[in-house]
């Protein structure tokens, strides 16, 4: 059944490397077992065979760190995309996966609870204490737009590792090559680490059926996806039907909208065109977080924003996506939007003509009113483009808000003198409803990892909105808790036991301390 | 095409009031529409109509205590339970109301984390926020055991409140006079709070499509659900099938092993046996954390623990379940049981003569083996019977805990030399793999309320095993975190302002504190 699989240069059209081989669905289920048998035979902390969660995470940095030259020269070729953007994300990636390795150290995702003993009280209070857990293998299936952040060593896998959970990395067929190399380097570092092979197995393919499979393994405890609505509810509804379900963290994508007050507009209506122009057309517009509509009521500097951003979308020329696919998918979307006899093309976007996935990027208006009518019109154009809607008034602005669909991000661009304006509080609010992520007076674009990271949403951002796939609560996604009632402190996890071994912060009978515990 | 509802006393199959009129499908996307317009229009705090959580909390608690007697009494009479054993679950739930209040308060349940912004940083990083902010309307299915804590001013509706979240309550059929009045104590305490009367509804009803409707209404955000795993089962798919899928937060019950190791069972195997059987016989055996499963290898003091619990078990004489229906489907979970050749029924379990739930409690034996090559033996028996599975070593016995289920609780009876034993490190690990919450020298009826508590566990205990349904920490079921980028401070919710106005503990640059924050 398996073939294999190559890589294709955006730009020229021109295959990358000499294939690999595809996986299919007995490979998935083969990868499953192993990695499930591996995390129940994982041996203790300290004994023969045991290794370090944060250890293996750096070893990965370093690994990676190592080959960076070779993983950027390769997924230039794949991808297409800038070698200087490349450079920055797999350093992103590198710092990601050391950051989560603190935060493992810190005690910060274990989430250790205890409350102590209360004899006297009535009904006597038994000690209790609790420890986050790994959930088991994680199935991850990467993206094909961060080769590198939200692919074979990215954010997905580094938080099911921060967890402690072993990884069944699904590549994205669209850059075969560099996922290959990635993971030839993940694979050492687990080695290196002391960690057994199959806490990291990738598998190479574009089949449905190794999808579902992956999806429906009895040995899989949850999948992370990154991508399309269409591929994402696939796995989610796969993953439903099971006879034991499991969770799927799928991220697919959404609007972002980006809204512009009347004060703004008026005193920056150009400025931000041009700052908007850069967040849809770098990397061709094929990030997650692209702003697909802009909100703004008629007024002065409405036409210095419109007029900006056409002089930088028609100057831009032709951009280099990252597959035909995706251009093809972009194109069917856009032309879709413009059947509307409401929506106005100021920017033309078409089809390159020469071999490659090349594709001119658009611009359209439509009035707020036309999106009220036809809320279908909202939908996300993966690509190099974007959507100008225009409200007669504040009014309608705040009801076309009110209407818009889950997202990973909203973006309000205001002034000082706004912050006390109700109706920019009403539209806040307004906005978090429906957001995982607010930014004001910047571009949705770019997401910083930390700690108060947010990249997440209601549906259909993603299919878990209580969860974010960046940052390091990631690996809460992975994670359950375990109680330990009147437990022997001999037998406890480190994590939870009296002396506090692992110098962890835990929160003590409502406060948040490293200190040992004192048992009644 | 609704009728009405009776109470019926289960000792005497008399009927308790004149009945409550039955909720429909369009009663119950009513209910959710109406809910959805109060939590979509909930005023700001400190805005007219505005409402605090934690006030409304101790008004419903209090509110409780005003009609504990009245409770007590008619919960009595529907549920057969000791009222005794009824007084306590009503200071229960009043403590759990007031508990949640004090968390919320505290903040616990805000999640709040800032990072403070990094300028000099390469890439340089914004100020980033997050805080927890309510999902919606929570439809909540109550349970027939627990009249009070698992019911309409249960666990699921107190910490749904705690999150922010509005109610709509699916009352259980086997109590609904005892429903009724709770509700009515419940919805004088929203106004008397200060919030609308939409944020707490009552629906009384014992169709399929009541449930189905409630689970698939587009206003409902998550639904949380006590009882068995073909009802619970069939929630979680209804809410997977939607256009927009949304959590189902199951707690179906499980078997709930209770391991003795060789020492124990040496040193205290009658004394284990007297304390085991007080859990399957109390309340009848009907609590979701009974003994199902007693696991011992052969030696020493077996014969004093089956022996004392043969005593005790056939010393009972018969019990009241809370409704036939119940008692029927105990009686015939058992009988199942007996159709294999290797279990032996020790103490016969049969329905009573007389009219009423009647059952006298059942005690049967089985070897592990046998357990090991047909694991369809390994259910649940709600009700008053348990079943102890001998091994023929200590071997054979952690072989048969590697297959058991998902369950909420798993037990182990050990001694102190015990905790230096391999073996016992080992099947501590094993049952922790399986269980929510490991107790060590007790028993696993009687749940604390606290922040450790885990009530919860792997599939089919439940449906999100990342998730306890007792405990301050239930209220992450109900919340998703919002994200805020460079935020102006007087846009942010108070929870996240520099000032820390409301004084609630946060996680600040990975520490937690109570400060202020400073910008750089």
């Amino acid at each position: 059944m398996a073939g294999t699989l190559t890589g294709v240069d955006p730009r020229t059209g021109e295959t990358v490397g000499t294939g690999v081989p595809e996986a299919g669905p007995d490979e998935a289920r083969a990868a499953a077992a192993a990695a499930a048998k591996a995390f129940r035979e994982r041996p203790a902390p300290g004994a023969p065979g045991s290794f370090d969660d944060a250890v293996l995470l750096e070893t990965v940095a370093a690994g990676l760190e190592d080959v960076a030259g070779e993983l950027v020269e390769v997924a230039a070729r794949e991808t297409g995309l800038a070698e200087d953007r490349l450079q920055g994300e797999v350093a992103r990636t590198v710092n990601q996966l050391r950051a989560f390795a603190a935060a493992r150290r810190d005690g910060l995702l274990a989430d250790a609870i205890i409350d102590t003993s209360r004899p006297d009280a009535s009904p006597p209070r038994p000690d209790q204490r609790r420890v986050a857990v790994p959930l088991g293998p994680v199935a991850v299936f990467s993206a094909s737009n961060f080769p590198f952040a939200f692919s074979t060593a990215g954010g997905d896998t580094a938080s099911a590792f921060a967890a402690g959970c072993p990884v069944i990395l699904k590549a994205h067929p669209a850059h075969p090559v560099t996922s290959h190399v990635t993971g030839q380097a993940v694979s050492a570092a687990v080695r290196a680490a002391g960690a057994p092979q199959e806490w990291f197995q990738l598998l190479q393919g574009a089949s449905v059926e190794l999808g579902q499979a992956l999806a429906t393994a009895d040995d899989v405890a949850a999948v992370a996806f990154t991508g399309s609505l269409r591929a994402g509810r696939a796995l989610v509804d796969a993953a439903a039907g099971r006879e034991v379900p499991i969770p799927v963290f799928a991220e697919m994508g959404s609007i972002n909208p980006l809204v512009v007050t009347p004060a703004a507009l008026e005193r920056r209506g150009g400025e931000i065109g041009r700052a908007l122009a850069g967040a849809v057309l770098g990397s061709a517009g094929q990030l997650c977080t692209k702003p697909n509509l802009v909100l703004a009521a008629e007024g002065p500097g409405l036409d210095d924003l419109v007029g900006a951003l056409t002089d930088a979308v028609s100057g831009a020329g032709e951009l280099v996506m990252l597959t035909t696919r995706l251009r093809d998918g972009f194109a069917a979307s856009w032309r879709h939007l413009l059947q509307d006899a409401d929506v106005r093309e100021v920017v033309p976007s078409s089809p390159g003509a020469r071999e490659g996935a090349w594709q001119s990027p658009g611009l359209a208006t439509v009035p707020a009113a036309a999106l009220l009518q036809r809320p279908d019109l909202l939908e996300e154009h993966f690509g190099p483009g974007t959507v100008v809607a225009v409200a007669r008034n504040g009014d309608e602005l705040e009801r076309l808000v009110a209407t818009l669909p889950g997202t990973l991000t909203a973006t309000l661009q205001g002034e000082d003198d706004d912050k006390d304006d109700s109706g920019v509080h009403r539209l806040a609010a307004a906005l978090a409803a429906r957001a995982g992520r607010m930014i004001w007076n910047g571009l949705p674009t770019g997401v910083t990892v930390g700690h108060a990271t947010v990249h997440g949403g209601p549906y259909p951002a993603t299919s878990a909105p209580a969860t974010t796939s960046v940052g390091t609560t990631a690996a809460r996604r992975f994670q359950r808790p375990v109680g330990y009632q009147a437990w022997p402190d001999a037998l406890l996890p480190a994590e939870l036991q009296d002396a506090n071994p692992l110098g962890i912060v835990r929160l003590v009978d409502g406060t948040y301390t490293r200190d040992r515990v004192v048992r009644a």
